[in-house]
């Protein structure tokens, strides 16, 4: 014997995410029938929920699947980083069980943060090998980031996402509404996914953070004014724009050289460490503040630039280092993340601000010295950075 | 705001399974290179065994990675078809970690039966939402059928194969050598789902069973002489063939009616409720069995093509009765296969020897009438069906 069969085949991807005011509107039908094949007789949906959404937007949320007549189930979370484990995937798969549904056209409804949307996401990619799922974002990370791609995931033995799939919702409802009470903290936090995307590859957007920043934040994005709802529909708008733009050319990062890995190098093991002290885009923030200073230690940016940076991420109330950023945890991490990149650092720096490169060449030496500058600059917040300092 | 993103893409599948005679011979460097990209430096290599296995060829194993330089770490699993779960694929991550095998350029290495090949090939696709995976099957299911697909999967909350993914290996390699070691009752359970493609698509492949599956059993297909040695090879490679034309069509089993869930409608249930008594190919066998009476009632199968049936399934050993296949169970059974199927019971049907058909109207009364049957054919086993005796 000595036969070879070989296999060609592709599975086509397609989805959509798109921008619905007021989901839970009783006279607007884009959830009901979101993700669903067309199909007479009783809908039945079972709904996973953040227990806090659930919370603030249950009574909603029922009375428009009651007025619809949908026979449902909802199933509620408690949501935190540190309950991102494949034990909430068991609960939804019990869940799942328990509802009963249908292979195909009865799409699991997921509202809530990316906490939420990457455990359902897991759960429906796993649940008979794949069920097909609708996402409704809650926070500005889900809005932006988590509910836009199809990455889903879980902590596992210490590691940012070391358990998931790529496994898209087949539709996405955006509704900007739920902001209205993300506390200012997640606010700030999703502000920081949409800097990371300037940073790489908006000026447009980074100068619109600069003019709007603080408006945004004490609006929660709600637009109060007309100025303020032009600046917030912009800002969500360019950040989905640059995320898919860069998603959908490869989607099953099949290319390791990903500029919107920017700001997740050394930030997966900072947040593991830190939890539950620091949010996920805190995380990527003091990532990000790092690989600026060696952005600038290396001259691909220029100082004016480096404190332009950084005097917008301290508008926007993001934090720039943490005391886990020891040189050798930052080591550690640098070669954690070698391995997820397949042998080379593949580090997205950016180049002025706007544009990006990648590079696989940065030494323990200028991690230490960008630590060492952000720690300093941290003990004297409130006073001028260290190197206006230095410079003085 | 009104937008709408639509994103569109593919994934590109392509994979190999390969005859390879010899895995553990030195001189062979197939399992040195299999799915691997070529790379200068050490060869590292994670080797997910089957306990068994293990003691079986450990020592060849181990003797070919020292013979070739190979760093390598051995997973050691004790394996049944009670152990795959999810406890068992999180035994294999946390391998992985500790072994911190590169992205892409280090294939993890399955070698075992089907239950551990689902089992590694979970992990692989989960573990950075995709690490890629070389299988060795050393069992007749594995050869035959577990190892040529792309399905991975483990048992959850009592249901079979409840939680898994579409992730192919990147290579397979054949030996049909590893029989040797296979005990009779599971060179049989192999012999049931070939048997399933032959009664679905490939007469010829009936006929070949009918002369040579005695011979095939008593040598393990190993081929003592050049008539049982060809009928061996012919009969893996028409199994082989006859799944991959299935599968290469429908990977991601899109289109639900599938000729190759012939003798998988009930028998997920069957199975899980006899485990640890049935052997997955045995339960595959008894809704075989059923279904052929089925056929037979309603007169898609001739009586001497339904007896003609019935004396293979003697030959080969295999069983057609069980005392979970009580009617309600197969109500039931069937009711989770629906839902499986998405609504419908798309249930496949012998028409004649080598062909199918699909039906959506099976009642409880046709299921009642043909498990009774079988239920007084396995009481007075060893004599004739209780069709022959009543109908003589
Ligand atoms: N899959 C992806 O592509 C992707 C992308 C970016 C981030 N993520 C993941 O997303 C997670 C972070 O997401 P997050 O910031 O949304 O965190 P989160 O889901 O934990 O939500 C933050 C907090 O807000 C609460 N909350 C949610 N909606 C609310 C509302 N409308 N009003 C009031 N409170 C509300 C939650 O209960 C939680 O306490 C991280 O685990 C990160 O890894 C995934
Ligand atoms: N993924 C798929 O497409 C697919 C297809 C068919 C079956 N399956 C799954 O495969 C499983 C059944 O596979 P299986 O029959 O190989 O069972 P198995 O993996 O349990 O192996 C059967 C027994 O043989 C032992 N064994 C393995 N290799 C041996 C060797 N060379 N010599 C001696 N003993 C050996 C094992 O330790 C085990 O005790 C089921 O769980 C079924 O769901 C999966």
């Amino acid at each position: 014997m000595s036969r070879t069969w070989i296999v060609n085949a592709a599975l086509p991807v397609h989805y959509q995410v798109r921008v619905v005011d007021g989901v839970f509107n009783p006279t607007n039908r884009a959830l009901l029938e979101a993700g669903a094949t067309q199909r007479t007789g009783t809908i039945r949906r079972l709904v996973v929920l953040d227990a806090e959404v659930e919370r603030l937007y249950g009574v909603q949320l029922r009375h428009y699947l009651q007025h619809h007549g949908v026979k449902y189930q909802i199933i509620s979370l408690p949501i935190s980083e540190t309950e991102k484990t494949m034990d909430s995937v068991f609960a939804v798969v019990k869940g799942i069980n328990e509802f009963g549904i249908s292979r195909r056209h009865e799409p699991i409804i997921a509202i809530g943060g990316g906490v939420l949307m990457d455990i359902v996401g897991l759960a429906a990619s796993l649940y008979r090998r794949s069920t097909p799922y609708v996402r409704v974002p809650t926070t500005l990370i889900g809005l932006v980031d988590a509910g836009v791609g199809v990455k889903t995931g879980v902590n596992h033995s210490a590691h940012k996402n070391r358990l998931g799939t790529y496994f898209p919702a087949r539709d996405t409802l955006l509704d900007r509404g739920f902001l209205k009470t993300v506390d200012t903290r997640h606010i700030v936090n999703g502000l920081a996914e949409i800097l990371k995307i300037a940073l790489i590859k908006d000026r447009t957007l980074f100068e619109l953070l600069e003019r709007h920043g603080t408006t945004l934040i004490t609006e929660r994005l709600q637009g109060r004014t007309p100025e303020s709802n032009r600046a917030a529909t912009q800002v969500i708008e360019r950040a989905i724009t640059g995320m898919l733009e860069e998603l959908e050319m490869n989607l099953w990062e099949h290319k390791l050289e990903r500029v919107v890995d920017y700001g997740h190098s050394f930030s997966p093991t900072i947040e593991m460490l830190a939890l539950p002290e620091l949010l996920h885009g805190e995380a990527v923030n003091i990532d990000m503040a790092l690989t600026t200073l060696i952005s600038a230690q290396r001259g691909m940016i220029t100082p004016e630039e480096r404190d332009r940076i950084f005097t917008l991420m301290r508008k926007l109330e993001l934090p720039v280092y943490h005391r886990t950023c020891e040189p050798a945890v930052l080591v550690d991490a640098l070669a954690d993340t070698v391995r997820h990149r397949d042998g080379l650092q593949r580090l997205p720096l950016a180049i002025g601000i706007g544009s990006a490169c990648f590079v696989n060449d940065v030494t323990p030496d200028e991690m230490t010295a960008a630590a060492t500058a952000l720690r300093e600059m941290d003990a004297s917040s409130g006073s001028a950075p260290m190197w206006e300092a230095a410079h003085a």
